[in-house]
């Protein structure tokens, strides 16, 4: 992404300043969490995502960055909850907002946002893209309560995964570029072509973020093996259960399923997955999934937004961290 | 409202079968905590005040019973986030979502819900309902982050009061009647006008409720001075104060503040305010709200359904449970 740091900056800091005028307009109660939660960074992807697709299609409207303000907001709202929900200590290297500000006030802090993001959205007076936000509001947290359902299942195969993670991480990925080319104007079948490599970025943003649960604490910052611990079904999962002999799969679906892993012997499998090569599997199945990006991308008109976007695709592959 | 039973009988099927419809419409993992919360029971007067509304506008669009069932499920995200955040176990007379389900589940589905309200409304094509439901759920939320940033504080004066609960509860009966007269077609002045008698009902109702506190068990099926136990300051707070001696003061605030009533002296507490007056006073404010509610109502065309909403202002004035 180097060689695009000067427009990437300009884009950010007015990405910054239509959020600092959103956060404003929120209740004063609800205000200190919020911005909490937002000075503790975040790379605004997805109001990037917005910004650039819209760019892309022509838009110069400014409304475009309250919008991308509102995909921000909402996907803080998702933090807010998430956090609370996983019991989670650290958000982007600071206090989770409900160890500060108590898990009471996040819950209804998250409500708020939420709320504020679709009467954002309204502002563009644009029904299609305010579809686009309830639907991908909907699909985020009913994505998350199927992974909770699924907690613990050894039994989830393949497709079950792909729908939780489609519905927990990629749909507001696909609404964030969907918007971005609606509120630019463009005909349906390309904004669905934007929603679509928004889609298959975020399935495999995801990937790669499971993949990235075997690497070493020094790379990532967090120690290995959390998705194991907490009972997520991942495709490292069944790509290390190939990897055992019949007599050692009873005991490993055992032990995951009674979440009874001991951090010995957490540390034995995360280090024999690794040696097994299932994260690189995984990556394998990130990079179809960004091979189809690059397809729906192509249909996106040429310049240099779309050239930041294809380099997005390439960041959510190398990502190591 | 005994005269009007045949026509509230008639809404009421309408209402939930709308309301079915929109649950079917639910991702499946959500289903069964939102069928849990809505078969609980409630008496789905939001819904009524839409539809009532509405109908007094002259309006007979079938879309209205499905932007009644709008206003339920957003009432029953804001209560399924309510009982995580109070710790209640009781939800009308059942137990409450969370205790069935978990809190985790329970704070994720209400998102779903809060989302999927969203989509629903926008199915009026109506900017002005959008805008009213979205501003209405945002300060439902805020209206419940300030009670909790206001807990176990003396200090909360009157204002603060009412700020309080017309953001936490008279905000959606508001929105409930506003968006009735908006999908009517009624003249602005008029929308607004059905929106300020929701807002007054709201309040008075609220206000009944801060009084029935201190009823007895027997009466209301929970135990008296939940909201001294809790530390919510009401109206019901500042007339107690009034009736101490200078002398008594510092002692119940302390003790008001530091959340350390035992249960013997919430007894003397609850049983001299019902001795002092307390109660009558409260209803007392309330009914100041029914009478413009009552004024407010008169702008709304005449007919049955207007009977019916005013049987509301009566039916509000006299609960006793």
């Amino acid at each position: 992404m180097h060689r695009f740091k000067e427009i990437l900056k300009a884009e950010e800091k007015k990405i910054t300043a239509a959020l600092r005028d959103e956060i404003n307009r929120l209740d004063p109660v609800v205000r200190p969490l919020v911005l909490h939660l937002v000075n503790a960074g975040g790379k605004r992807i997805r109001p990037l995502m917005t910004v650039l697709t819209a760019g892309a299609f022509g838009c110069s409207d400014p409304m475009i960055y309250a919008l991308g303000g509102a995909m921000e907001l909402l996907h803080g709202a998702t933090l807010m909850h998430d956090d609370v929900v996983d019991g989670a200590e650290l958000r982007r290297g600071s206090p989770a907002t409900h160890t500060v500000f108590g898990i009471n006030r996040s819950i209804l802090a998250g409500d708020v946002l939420l709320a504020a993001c679709m009467r954002i959205v309204l502002r563009s007076r644009n029904f299609e893209i305010m579809e686009s936000v309830a639907l991908a509001a909907e699909k985020t947290a009913a994505g998350e309560v199927e992974e909770l359902h699924n907690l613990r299942n050894p039994q989830l195969d393949f497709a079950g995964y792909l729908r939780i993670i489609t519905g927990k991480t990629a749909c507001l990925a696909a609404c964030a570029c969907e918007i971005g080319a609606m509120q630019a104007g463009a005909p349906p079948e390309r904004s669905r072509a934007a929603a679509a490599f928004g889609l298959e970025l975020g399935i495999a943003f995801q990937m790669v973020d499971d993949a990235l649960d075997i690497a070493p604490q020094s790379v990532t910052g967090k120690p290995a093996g959390g998705d194991l611990r907490e009972g997520k079904v991942t495709p490292m999962f069944h790509f290390y259960l190939e990897t055992l002999s019949p007599r050692e799969r009873p005991e490993f679906i055992e032990a995951f399923s009674s979440g009874s892993f001991s951090e010995s012997a957490l540390r034995s499998i995360t280090s024999r997955m690794r040696e097994r090569g299932c994260a690189e599997r995984t990556r394998a199945l990130a990079s179809e999934h960004l091979l189809k990006a690059a397809e729906y991308l192509a249909l996106v008109p040429e310049g240099q937004e779309r050239e930041i976007l294809r380099a997005l695709i390439a960041h959510v592959r190398d990502r190591d961290y």
